[in-house]
């Protein structure tokens, strides 16, 4: 199975990037150096020298120029080599490293895998929640040994919660949640309403319920190839929702490689932002449930399939897989049309 | 190479396989899942579970059904999902974790790796000395990276015993043996005998020769596809050997993957049955002699092959090989047959 | 790509090969066996016993005969069974190991892994300076785990110093100097010189230049596969090479894997032979370089291929890369016609 290239895929958060200096990342599979110019825009090309290969990662930043660390050719951050120190200076016109389109939104930097004439940055996904002037964001960085579908479904199919995140995140009330799954072209939404729920502590805490029972919807927006918006909110119970209370989430999955994927994930809220007790137990909780609870299962998931294909194995599809599946199959449509596509132009 | 299937590997000691929890083991690189039922029968099936294959030895035991740690499924020990908590709880047919064949004999749990209406436990070897009503016995568990045919090999042909495990359990009158190879159907019997031996220390001892020789007869039968019996008896040099001692043991070989392989051995004597400390010189040397004699020049063997087929590499054959090679000939014969009854049978 | 067989590769170092015992290395991806007579003289021989394949080298030496440590079969050093002490005794024809010509010469033991009958001493490269009655030499030996090519091309691309070696070999000039590549033959000579440099440190010492500007040439011949001579000169900026200081050195590559190399290096001086001090800072000097700066680049550039052929990456080429480009082109015509001479013979 390859990869959708014609999209948006998160590459790292903006300030993973430094200033003046440098950062590589592999995504679907090539390593990418990401460097900030003067006026602070990112640019991203592939980390390597065309002449022998090295690392530009491995070179100096003399300005808004690398100098490879092996033979001192200089490139400027759009790729192209603008010094030879070797021999008669010249410079052959494939002295060039391949570059790709980014974009900074929503607290993230993005990159465009595909042609990079195709990139257009209104395709990618409004996220709520991303928005520090309004929100106290709690968020991180994971990166996990298995395939980011795996880590698509988990997010597509909150039925979990109730299992692996047992006292944590979910309670009994999750498995008669309503879950309304809805396609908008290639969008999936994915919602969930657990009705009268006595939260666990940390989420009562969290939205101060006080051991009240409580309606609770966590409402997920899947993009291709695999960006999600969770939205989760709290009310009293047979309360109105505009009374109630929301955080706006986002899991990130971006392929490392067929068998890895960097996870990028947010919960915000607009409500008791200076609470500093409050923002690191949240730190801890969701540390708890992504590190601990989640990846070790994905991870043991990976491997059970002794390095088979998910629907080779011919999986049982339960209702509750209802928007994981359908975010599968849209996802493995589009890699088949783009496939189809760039035959058709050779 | 492939595996035999329709036939009985050892999987696991009785006793590894616990009440109440779960034991997991790979065999013919399948991760299979075993466990006791209220009554104490053993039941094996594949680890994961039929929706998204999270392993179910991470699940929690809930009377004599399993509880799929990601979302909550139960199975009984049958492999059935009997609950869905997701959704509507509708179980598809199709939910049910692949179960194989086990049966318990001889202190061993046995596992059928090829059509389940063709396992008949009647097939299973008659093992001398696993019994511990009649004998005390030393037994263990070694696991070694290397293919199931070459630790066949080292029981087959017990001419190494003189060099590898030189001063410990071989002498120079190994080489001496009259060996006497035969076969019986699929069944291969090696049996070598020493005249006049003076038997190393440990060994000396155990049989109480003090020092004086004796006739040794080690024999082995093979059963298809890797267990073997090997009866060791010693009497005075040129006695009959029904008034000599025995002592019945078992080597058993189950193929973990093409690479690796599990060991099971034992040796039962029925005589100084409680001699405790005799018991614990004979774990401490058969410790030394397998984990770290045979293992690791079974090891280096395995890796000298760089991946290349045993007969692709034309090794020697010598007269003392008659016994492994006529097992690695059957072995392979079966295999073949097999393929083509499947291939029939399409 | 395959490598070139009918060619001499370097070893070891002759000291590395013990009196009595044995020594074992990979090259070409085959485990081989080294052993030196009473005399004295080196055999190479496949690190495998014919017979189960355990690996010779873990077997006893015993005069001039390896007793393999599994079965007892004993091998002469030219790799023929001469004893077996198993059954019968009888010898099979097949029992024995193959074996390699070698030569022992620059105090280097060559090894040939071609058609035996092919191997002619006379084509071992003449190498300078590995002459102890003449020479301090200093010398190593490191491994490293990337394709001997690339270790090739940093050689016959010496603008590498300037950058890599930064202050410790290279300086400013090299980028100015004169490069000539020529070819004769299968051979390659790629000379560069620099004119008013001002040394770096280390070498301003070893060349006892006092700070004062010199004329600096750094002579290459690359022999097939993967063996250079490197002849570095210094004399007062403007005078006569011939008044000026030599240091022959030499670059050795051999394959273990296709992606792991045995690097053979020396430089000789035939000044200051006796200072210790010196002797002991160039030791440093070329570990460092080698170890901390070449090392690491080359084991980057080889991890950047994500394992493609160099070619097929369309590689920049710039006119500095002159030699390295011939070399590997002669090496790719080399293999292709012993590849074809082969299915000739055939």
């Amino acid at each position: 199975m390859s990869f959708l290239r014609n999209c948006w895929y998160v590459a790292a958060w903006q300030d993973e990037i430094p200033d003046g200096g440098s950062f590589h990342r592999r995504i679907l599979d090539e390593d990418i150096l990401f460097a900030r110019d003067a006026q602070g825009a990112v640019h991203a090309m592939r980390n390597r020298c065309p002449h022998r290969f090295a690392p530009l990662s491995l070179g100096e930043r003399i300005g808004d120029v690398i100098e490879c660390p092996y033979h001192g050719l200089r490139f400027d951050l759009d790729g192209r080599c603008v010094m030879n120190p070797q021999g008669d200076g010249h410079i052959p016109p494939n002295a060039k490293a391949q570059t790709y389109p980014v974009e900074e939104r929503h607290m993230l930097v993005w990159i465009w895998m595909g042609a990079p004439d195709r990139a257009d940055p209104a395709t990618i996904p409004a996220l709520a929640g991303l928005d520090p002037d309004r929100y106290a964001i709690n968020r991180g960085y994971m990166h996990t040994p298995a395939n980011y579908e795996y880590m698509t479904d988990n997010i597509m199919d909150l039925g979990h919660i109730e299992f692996l995140h047992k006292g944590l995140l979910g309670s009994e009330a999750v498995r008669r949640a309503e879950v309304d799954v809805k396609q908008d072209g290639d969008i999936v939404h994915s919602n969930r309403l657990t009705r009268n729920e006595i939260l666990p502590p940390a989420l009562d805490a969290l939205y101060e319920c006080n051991g009240a029972p409580v309606d609770r919807w966590l409402d997920v927006t899947w993009y291709p190839p695999g960006n999600m918006q969770l939205v989760v909110g709290v009310t009293g119970a047979g309360q109105p929702e505009r009374i109630g209370r929301e955080t706006p989430g986002a899991h990130l999955m971006t392929p490392e490689t067929r068998d890895s994927t960097h996870y990028f994930w947010s919960n915000a809220r607009d409500f008791r932002r200076d609470d500093a007790v409050l923002h690191a137990a949240l730190d801890e909780g969701f540390r708890i449930a992504f590190e601990h609870q989640d990846k070790p299962m994905i991870i043991a998931q990976h491997g059970a399939l002794d390095g088979e294909d998910f629907w080779d194995l011919h999986p049982v599809i339960l209702e509750s897989d209802a928007g994981a599946v359908r975010a599968r199959r849209i996802l493995r449509k589009l890699i088949r049309e783009e496939r189809e596509t760039e035959a058709c132009r050779r």
